[in-house]
């Protein structure tokens, strides 16, 4: 099956858009794992074991792991996931990027290493730094468009030929990147308009769209302006806000709630609500 | 003492603008270590060793470590070094860009984990995507501009208010983001053009330049090119035109060959040849 094919099959299964992000703080822990040698897994199943059924994918940031040396806990995550819930994809955010000899690495580390569904690459070097990832067509490439940062604005909205940049970046992808039909656009919650805009442009082609919880983006307008006609089309990604509900022995089940509300807050918004 | 500090040091001790990328691919290491379970760090060894008086910098490329699994042997690499060559500068080559905090994962990763001198960084989500490098105002921090892959053309090279996006880029850079003096930019050398165009916009700012060598830059007018006034401002980067001069267990004495005429072809060229 394509990633695009998986996602369909776990957004019915799990009637989810709701993506959590894996994005293991260890000073944010509950005090119980604070001395636990591998901390980052536990941490991280706890959260997988009890938002399991509330989710269509999970995307742990390498970052966060190898700011502390901890790429066996990223392996172990990812295997356990794979292992105890087939069906959830994987997305490694890792907004890789370089020339088509290295890329072909950082392809080999996502997809071989690792063993994900999908990893986010950043397109500013071009096709191909792009293409050794594409060249994988199970998998999903998912191009960095229109970000949720402040920062964002700085190169992402500069006016190409009347347009900002990020959307010419879209028109790109969606023209000429995405042969395989394994391409999605990572577009930022924080201002619906572009979504708007990026939707028109690519079609059905699914978005992953971080910010919304601790970056702020208003959940009701995200889904509005990103839903495709079928009322998905849209990874709906939350880190913070779920991962750390309570700092307490109770975070896990916390975190159960806050995904519980996310997914319900999103499908009361969708055009069509697809049920088992 | 400031990167570029160091950077001015070591360019003067060594007379060599020359930076040997550390892109270790062991299908192409010799025989003798093909079958060691250390061989990426011996295969460095023996190529920094050999080297490393006639070059400024080493660039490991994270890739190629990443895609192993092999962070172990990219921090036995960088720790070999700096405790037997300390004045050379390390330039962990990973185009990183995320928002502010992950970047600060990011700059951890780069910074205190590996330890390096720099980090390259891609610059597509904007200042607080670079802020949390910029703040190690000891290090350097060598944003993308304009990269030497054919795919460059696609997005960098996208008009912005009458002047290509990459010259925009450096402009930004330029005049906001340099506040700590620490900010140097990847500038292909594939094209000395642009080279000449960014060296006008940033002034003394340093230039690292890959593509030198199996990517097929012409030495001479990089040189012309983007050399500063007084005969420096450049890193110039070989990958595997040096590591895999050959493929033999003379491998070393053919890189230090190879680094010796990069070198010399350099220093041919610029304007004053600092002598020791």
């Amino acid at each position: 099956m394509t990633f695009n094919e998986k996602l369909k099959t776990i957004w019915e299964k799990t009637n989810s858009l709701v993506c959590v992000g894996l994005d293991p703080e260890p000073l944010r822990f509950p005090d119980h794992l604070k001395n636990v040698s591998d901390s980052i897994f536990q941490f991280n199943k706890a959260i997988i074991d009890a938002t399991h059924d509330l989710v269509c994918a999970y995307k742990p940031q390498i970052a966060y792991f190898s700011a502390k040396g901890a790429e066996n806990q990223l392996e172990q995550t990812i295997a356990y996931i794979k292992q105890n819930y087939p069906d959830i994809l994987v997305i490694l955010d890792a907004k890789r990027g370089d020339i088509g000899s290295t890329a072909k690495k950082y392809a080999i580390e996502a997809f071989e290493r690792y063993g994900v569904d999908a990893v986010t690459v950043n397109p500013y070097l071009g096709y191909d730094s792009v293409e050794p990832f594409l060249l994988y067509k199970d998998r999903g490439t998912i191009l960095l468009c229109r970000t949720s940062n402040p920062g964002a604005v700085d190169i992402q909205d500069l006016e190409v030929n009347g347009e900002p940049l990020y959307m010419r970046v879209a028109r790109i992808i969606s023209e000429s990147w995405n042969t395989n039909n394994n391409c999605l656009l990572v577009v930022g919650a924080t201002w619906p308009s572009q979504l708007i805009a990026i939707r028109k442009i690519v079609g059905d082609m699914p978005l992953l769209v971080p910010g919304v919880g601790a970056q702020g983006g208003d959940v009701e307008t995200i889904v509005k302006s990103g839903q495709t006609i079928d009322g998905a089309g849209m990874i709906i990604s939350a880190s913070r806000s779920v991962l750390y509900a309570s700092s307490g022995s109770n975070f896990a089940e916390a975190a159960r709630c806050a995904a519980i509300t996310l997914r319900d807050q999103i499908n009361i918004c969708r055009k069509k609500v697809t049920s088992k």
